[in-house]
């Protein structure tokens, strides 16, 4: 029976509860965004006693379907003021749906300053001090505990930035090699989980595909049939296997919607091979690393990598959002230097994308230079520090455009907009302006039909057909993150009818349902739904969803266009 | 005829332009929040190209009406993302007034890197470069532009702080002495003057009291009425005169609602008298100084003071919040210390009341310790040299608990709450609440009914009767606001029937009205709609009209009382 495991900070309990029924149809970012809505006052401090951090995996993690291991965290964001969902990949959902946890609720803020864990297996669940590992990054800390508790465990853990408290901490959690280097990292779920003095989750389960599943045979022959829907798409089947997301480099600066240097107005960078997906798997293969890797058992798409660092260590993986932010964002052109800025994230425990757009505002505001690598690497060492310069930074792009008076900030709702310039990938625009989620690109993934034609083509350069292109991306996403199937599938899905019918096919054996594909679209209506009233009820509003004034007036190049979508047709995102 | 300055900072120029019509009987808040209604588009950034920072003097400033010198300034406010008015005393709203000028405008942002001067007189306006101003005190600033151009000048200027862009920052004026401490301190406007490149205003105008006046013998006689009644008064004739605001501080710790510590849970500060008012007397007199002193001419309330520092300088004046915030706050209890947080934030060009209560928050996050003045000296004196430490404290209280994962902090729509703990003068916090100029004793100062018995005695530990106490407080000063006239007059108005009719009387005659005391209060409720409905268009909703959660659930000694005001009642304030 599927079981809530409830985490009381303030007494230092963990209960197993029954799940009430309507969660039971629930999983991933359905279950976190509603659980969230239900538990958590709209209005509190997101680090304040109130808040609470749910962890959800998805409907279809732990079980043998292809890239379904994606694990859902959630709370009211510090950096948003909203709701937030991150998922992140890695082994953990995949242990957890294994000891038939539906959700981790974390709750409560203990009385006294200090450290401690949660410790869960087949036996049960306890909260245990953790002092010995404060301070330590989240490296160090994994190590230790599959060191402690035997290597196949799943570690769920914060860096110092989480214990900090910064806007920028995510919550890591590692692949099967031990890499703690798998992030839910927007919007600051890891300072939300450093409120509650909670430094790590150890999850030790002995099995990866055996959640129950109704009908066997039949959920069998989905899930293959799911597997060549993936491989025989040419993104899923062939580019991300290939060379991870990283082959998008070359592709975006070409299509000139890359942003260079804290979003100037040039959206092609000439040394963009030299960080390329292409130039990633030349580097890592030569020093004998991975150019793809499985970031979790039974995936198919093998779009992580594993990266050898010129000082003996490893970054595995480097996402194409990552190498952005770290590299043409910053006039960076080296990967070395990216892995470097991108391992130190992962130890501090910080969000990349958040990194990498604030030290872009740091640059823009002068305090270094756009083009050094070492500057950048000295001014992020400074956040596990938690120096004051390392507090601003670890608070993200808002946050130093604050302290140094740059309005230059691309950021919704307080989060940074990744690596597709919103003037000329004009769908990502209205999922960056409108998302519940603040800027994301993962919300309402527009570049497929925008760049790469998945999905049918929509002229990214035109204002036309990008409110419904980003709608109807905002709906499946959000179904999408409540299955645990990577958001990458849906390139396939998008392009080929059976895809989504063979979802709904493998939630219907696993369950026992009778589900049809339209009501995979009303439960994307409803997350968002639910979504929106909490944003509503925390003070959220139309004016939040707008992109920050540069873009509507500064001209990118080579197209020479504006982000030209106007309010009230932002407005209509949500109307279904 | 009264004038517009129009200043364009991007063009460089000053225009005089005629008033439209729909202007001529506003002045000071009125006028300032309808063209910020008018001109603003609310959803600007207030460091951005679109935010404008307007100047006017009172509808009476520039009379001999007596206490009538302050001096409004408006604009969008980086600290609330709300509209802002805040007014200073000084002698540069009756230059200004006399120069026929009813409202500055400044507009626009340079184009490049810089600083510059806007020097006013008789022969006209123009914007001059001041880059040998850059980085200086306001202190030296004013010194320096005193000497260049004659010791009479009025001087509104910004320091370090503003230049920076810090959301501490306010806009300095100076008194007849020269001392450039009297500020329009509250929702960094100082960062608005900065982002516009404007360093320093000079006025330079022969006259103080000779604004037209229609009917002069009947103006005369409603002066020296007024004046009559305020001298009459216990509080404006006596208490203010011999003591200054600081009389305040014995009073408010003996009623149990002083703030201690950050705001923690007892409302009393056994060292209060070391910092009270009575004290200050007692040493500026010792030191030569004065125990009350004019902020501009024909104040006959003096309720400034000049305090001789160990240093040889000398901080004039130290208002009760502020010793508040530096003392009891700090659990301070050394005048001198005092004294000098004061002098480094009018020098450095800060908000008193911000950089207190930020300074309890460092505090209350252990990087300094309560009671530690050396360390909250050098803390401080970090802000003008633009250090990251600087800029976090800089940016306010609400930052620095962002920067240090605190949410023990007193603040409402980002600005924080002065010197009257909410718990136990609950009119008060009501008034934080929902005032739309964020938290803020000036804008309903219900300390009056609460405490000092003045327009009558609602219990301050009750929820009764605090809002409409705090509605009709609100109304009435953002009448009194628009008047030219210092709000403490109202402590005489409050208790004296003949008070507003004199006021009524005064504006008559000058302008040749015949306005009745009911239309003083429309224009009162018309000022607060104004100001809400920008709010509202900039995306501030209830939900920004509540206290932090602390004070709902952590009980306040003596009284043992919490903030317990339902969000339903603080909702109904503005039902006129």
């Amino acid at each position: 029976m599927p079981r809530f495991l409830r985490i009381d900070m303030k007494k230092g309990t963990a209960e197993f509860q029954d799940v009430p029924e309507k969660y039971l149809a629930l999983g991933g970012r359905a279950l976190t965004s509603q659980m969230v809505s239900d538990e958590v006052p709209a209005t509190c401090n997101p680090l304040g006693e109130r808040n609470k951090l749910i962890i959800a995996p998805g409907l279809l993690s732990g079980t043998n379907a292809p890239s379904s291991g994606r694990l859902s965290v959630g709370g009211k964001s510090p950096l948003t003021g909203g709701i937030k969902e991150a998922n992140a990949g890695g082994i953990c959902a995949q242990k957890l749906a294994n000891l038939d946890i539906k959700a981790m609720i974390v709750e409560g803020k203990p009385a006294e300053k200090g450290a401690w864990m949660v410790k869960v297996s087949p036996e049960g669940a306890e909260v245990l001090k953790a002092d010995d590992l404060v301070g330590k990054g989240t490296y160090e800390v994994t190590a230790i505990l599959r060191e402690r508790y035997g290597s196949k465990v799943g570690v769920i853990c914060i860096g110092p930035a989480g214990e900090y408290m910064l806007m920028g901490a995510g919550v890591a959690t590692n692949d099967a090699e031990g890499n703690s280097s798998r992030y839910a990292g927007r919007g600051g779920l890891g300072a939300v989980m450093g409120s509650k003095g909670l430094k790590a989750i150890v999850i030790d389960s002995p099995n990866t595909f055996d959640v129950p599943v109704q009908d066997k045979e039949r959920f069998s022959a989905a899930a293959k049939k799911f597997a060549k829907i993936l491989l025989e798409h040419p993104v899923t089947g062939s580019g991300l296997p290939n060379f991870g997301t990283n082959v998008l480099m070359n592709i975006i600066s070409e299509a000139g919607t890359l942003p260079v240097k804290n979003f100037g107005n040039n959206g092609r960078f000439d040394k963009a091979n030299e960080v390329s997906g292409e130039r990633l798997a030349e580097v890592a293969k030569a020093r004998g690393g991975k150019a793809t890797h499985v970031c979790h058992p039974g995936c198919v798409m093998r779009c992580s990598n594993v990266y050898p660092m010129p000082d003996g260590k490893v970054c595995s993986p480097i996402e194409y959002e990552t190498a952005w932010c770290f590299g043409p964002n910053l006039g960076i052109s080296d990967l070395d230097v990216v892995a470097k800025l991108n391992y130190i994230c992962n130890d501090a425990g910080l969000d990349t994308i958040e990194m990498g757009v604030a030290l872009g505002v740091l640059m823009e505001a002068g305090v270094i230079p756009f083009g050094d690598a070492d500057a950048a690497v000295a001014a992020l060492e400074e956040v596990a520090k938690g120096t004051p310069a390392g507090r601003i930074l670890g608070n993200g792009a808002v946050f130093v455009g604050k302290a140094y008076g740059i309005t230059r900030v691309a950021a919704v709702k307080g989060q940074s907009i990744p690596a597709y310039d919103p003037r000329s990938c004009k769908g990502n625009g209205v999922t960056y302006a409108t998302s519940p989620m603040g800027g994301d690109h993962t919300a309402g993934y527009a570049v497929t039909a925008n760049i790469l034609k998945v999905g049918g083509f929509v002229d990214p350069t035109k204002a036309e057909g990008q409110v419904e292109l980003s709608r109807n991306l905002q709906i499946a996403t959000a179904a999408v993150d409540a299955t645990g199937l990577c958001l990458f599938v849906a390139f396939a899905v998008l392009d080929n009818p059976e895809g989504l019918p063979t979802i709904v096919e493998m939630l219907n054996a696993q369950y026992g349902l009778s589900l049809e594909v339209d009501d995979v679209v009303t439960l994307g209506q409803n997350i968002l739904k639910t979504e929106r009233a909490f944003n509503a009820a925390a003070g959220l509003s139309s004016v939040d969803d707008r992109l920050p004034e540069f873009f509507y007036t500064d001209k990118l190049a080579p197209h020479n266009t504006v982000f030209d979508i106007k309010d009230e047709e932002l407005d209509t995102v949500f109307n279904f």
